[in-house]
């Protein structure tokens, strides 16, 4: 067996992202040991940088040491003690896990369903809380990835505190794509993934916790139920505070150079021209797409820009056009998850990376795969189409589409 | 806020370790989606390679996405049901997070207690497990990290599967650095860390179950308490079978490609060779510290070559030694945890990236922090031992020796 080199893809789908080269090659330098002071430095800036992206003053703001998933159990199995009841907000894969966790730790889970592809219907939540008085929290995914929709997290987090329940806000395809204001939402637990619109390879969970959770977390009448994950535990290493700094287990330290590269990224950058980035190469792409008659399963008014979930039109092979994407463009698009498999394709525009020759890669890739199974498109027509929005930023000024046009002329 | 410039440091605590740049250029390559062909075919020989440095042909043998930490609690949560009956052998740190798991998953923890730097006691097992019939695992570090010390894990597993327990065992600290036979053990559920003698950024966990671990995991009576660690769905993405591999979580794909690295890295040097490197290396190490009087937690036949903690001699204080090392040398070496906090030094010999010239450093850093305390040592006797050492494996013909030998002269 020999070293791996790996193929060049463009990664436009559900996450990971396209990774920026200053971010891996941050990940590849000298490893530090994980209590060494500049390491300790390190990480009280990521903490600081995290704060910032979460929009958040809450002091217990860090990346836990595995992945997103993780980042939804650790404010599950710290906050939810045997007997509690929690309303889970369910439209789409994710909501679905949030309800295994609560089941798992014993507690009773009220389950909000939707149809996928609906944000969380705020008038059915309240009925809900309304009906069950004294529930523990609302969990809820604010962009749901397997559907691409965005729920009102500033409503449902208003509405969740005034019945007295904490929030659990799964924001893993949101944060620094999308608008995430803890503070402001007044969320309470919130967890995240690096490997999307922050662009860092995937393994760490950002996660913040408001002093009402901690509160609750220090209130448990049990330990939690795993020693990993207990943030008594974590914190020990992460916080500290008077005491110092004490071994948990070891931290991914590499994998947290990456992530604090990415966070600088994000900072220069800024957090609003992110947002705009984001928004702006989902209007591109969308022009693209209506040229060939394709549509979203979510409606405009709460689709995400990053995570673009589009029907695949009757008759179509929507397997085939994704073989073809790979074969001639080594394009990777995600494929539909529980029951829209098959029925839709994920397209993600998430991150630093997502360059505007990139989206007019796929644009032309998709048309030819349509063209392939017999639909009658004009070769050409989406491309042109996207670059007329795109051209339109650049006249609006906009930095991105600034960016777009050098990147389309290139 | 800028980028991070990670100053030099020589890694000689108790991991991570040195990365060589090997493993650490291919953390950088560009990322690839989880379920790309390419990164599952990857996934596949990263499983081969580890089932070659744990010796053994179990199917499920795979990295959790998660520390070391982490890979105790996956061995935990999948075995242990409420009311299950556990015996922990307690000998360190991690006998003791041992026990705390079993508590927290509702388990009965029946602790084998030691004194710190003992091995575990066959003799003494074997009456609690006499004691106490029909006990389900028997748990049990085999080299623990917070003393040194190595215990017969041939013995303890078959004393167990006689009396029809299970086995847990750590190997986080031996992997690679001393035997770990698996399947001559007749070990169960196994697990280890990336960061100790692989020489990978920490960050995943490997492990392995036997048949007879997974037959005990299948026949639960309830889900494991956790989602993101529950055997049974990480496998439906490691392993997959019939129906193909399906989503669990993100992998965290960087992370794996340097693992892989670190594993075609032991493959091409050689399991023994790699253990007798690490051996050799301690032979050198010893010969110097024998020159300052320094001397060993754990006795000669139960050490760890990889991990060697030393006792401070009366007198000294251990802090400004480690302090003196670190401002003259960049060298970290480990300090004692728990009972053995300012008692001993814990120094790393893990990995491929110990070299001769950093074990001299080393020395020479110690013999000169010790005459600034007062000692009446010769300056350049304790080099002079190690060397002498070094030449007489390069004598012997082992590869090592010769290694060492022309770094020394370097």
């Amino acid at each position: 067996m020999e070293s791996f080199i790996a193929p060049r893809r463009i990664l436009m789908g559900a996450g990971p992202t396209e990774i920026p080269n200053r971010v891996l090659s941050a990940t590849a330098r000298p490893t530090l040991g994980h209590l060494d002071p500049a390491f300790v430095a390190l990480m009280e800036e990521v903490k600081a940088l995290l704060r910032y992206a979460f929009r958040t003053t809450n002091d217990v703001t860090f990346p836990l040491s595995a992945p997103g998933s993780a980042g939804m159990e650790v404010c599950f199995v710290n906050l939810v003690e045997p007997g509690d009841r929690v309303i889970v907000c369910r439209n789409g894969v994710f909501g679905e896990r949030m309800r295994e966790n609560v089941v798992r730790l014993g507690g009773e889970a009220i389950v909000v369903d939707h149809e996928w592809g609906e944000p969380v219907s705020v008038e059915r939540l309240a009925e809900a809380l309304r009906a069950n008085p004294g529930v523990k929290a609302v969990a809820f995914v604010h962009a749901e990835t397997s559907t691409g929709a965005q729920s009102d997290a500033a409503e449902i987090c208003a509405l969740a505190e005034a019945h007295g329940a904490l929030t659990i806000v799964d924001t893993v395809t949101s944060l620094g794509g999308t608008p995430v204001c803890v503070d402001e939402w007044g969320a309470d637990a919130v967890y995240s993934g690096t490997q999307k619109c922050l662009a860092c390879p995937p393994g760490l969970a950002p996660v913040t916790f408001s002093p009402r959770a901690i509160a609750a977390v220090k209130a448990r009448k049990a330990p939690a139920q795993s020693w990993f994950l207990d943030l008594n535990l974590v914190l020990g290493y992460w916080d500290g505070g008077d005491g110092g700094r004490s071994y948990h287990h070891t931290a991914p330290v590499n994998a947290i150079y990456g992530l604090h590269e990415a966070l600088v990224m994000l900072k220069e950058e800024g957090l609003e021209q992110s947002w705009t980035r984001h928004r702006d190469n989902h209007e591109i792409l969308k022009a693209g797409l209506g040229t060939m008659g394709l549509d979203f399963l979510v409606d405009a008014d709460h689709r995400l820009p990053q995570m673009n979930v589009i029907k695949v039109p009757d008759g179509i092979d929507e397997a085939a056009v994704r073989r073809d994407l790979m074969a001639e463009h080594a394009i990777d698009i995600g494929a539909g998850l529980g029951p829209l498999a098959g029925r839709v394709w994920r397209i993600g525009l998430m991150g630093q990376a997502v360059r505007l020759e990139n989206i007019m890669r796929l644009l032309s890739g998709l048309e030819t795969a349509l063209i392939r199974q017999g639909r009658d498109l004009k070769r050409g027509n989406a491309i042109c189409a996207a670059r007329h929005v795109a051209a339109s930023f650049a006249r609006a000024g906009a930095p991105t589409g600034e960016r777009a046009i050098a990147a389309c002329a290139a």
